[in-house]
């Protein structure tokens, strides 16, 4: 599939509604349970997915495209925020991801990224470097992979009460990871 | 978690909102991708999703549920109605696929499930003896892992784009089974 900023866009704009079609108004026995010890439950992956819209991806894009000699990434603090899920109910994250991403969006199509612009370089603190196609790509894949992550935290819940039916279902069965 | 019928009822409601989200109005280059010779693309998905709603989760439990000792499931075909992809757009399958959700939640809350219907048992043509309770069970996980597997298969197709980031997105490194 050729790489095109507009299905990049096309599927980040998915995904507030995506999460909030998951999670809105779920019950706590559903937003508080995670996959065993050092696992986040649903909740948690929402702060994460906040916190990512605020200091990663867009801050990467503009060390990216900026004149500026540094172009070193920020290191990513992946629990941060975790805290919130005390403070906030599941809708408000819910609401503060989706307000977040639409302002990102807007700022993103704002930049009419040019063919130049996707193979610029930026500094990953682990990878070293890395295209701003790359960064995009991993955004996009970073999202779908935060969907089916909660889908497979709230799938676990049942895996007690599927039975025999684990064999055909191997979402139960993967790492958590 | 204690198994509640009321939160089967609530995942069960989310699952159409949640693939219209995902896939409503998505462009041909995401829907009719797969991830490879014998797997799905997001729209086939869909047409499983309408499959198993007319003539798997409600019959097979009218079969637990009714008189008759004929306590036998019909296999189910895992691929059947894929054609229609070819006929239908993903809207008019995203809607059709909700429509029979809305019904059958409709019929099953009617029913008014009581703990000693829930251990009542079926016979499923591979695994034997199973339990209504197993059988909701697994609708649930089902719609789970059918809403992981469409963000895998949208995530597969930027496989090749995300470079050295595939270390820490490992739904691109899952099996697509």
């Amino acid at each position: 599939m050729k790489f095109e900023i507009n299905d990049v866009m096309q599927i980040l704009g998915t995904t507030p509604e995506v999460m909030k079609s998951q999670l809105y108004g779920l019950n706590k026995e559903w937003l508080m349970r995670n996959e065993g010890e050092g696992t986040w439950n649903p909740a948690e992956i929402i702060c994460h997915m906040i916190h990512c819209e605020e200091v990663d991806w867009i801050p990467r894009i503009n060390i990216v495209l900026s004149s500026d000699e540094n172009k070193k990434f920020e290191p990513l603090n992946r629990t941060f925020g975790f805290e919130k899920i005390r403070l906030q109910t599941i809708n408000q994250l819910l609401d503060e991801f989706k307000k977040l991403r639409e302002i990102n969006l807007k700022y993103l199509g704002s930049v009419r990224l040019t063919e130049d612009q996707l193979i610029k370089k930026g500094i990953h603190p682990e990878f070293g470097e890395v295209t701003l196609k790359q960064l995009l790509a991993a955004w996009v894949v970073h999202d779908l992979s935060h969907i089916a992550q909660i889908s497979r935290v709230l799938a676990m819940q049942y895996y007690d009460e599927v039975g025999p039916w684990t064999k055909y279902l191997p979402i139960l069965t993967q790492s958590s990871l």
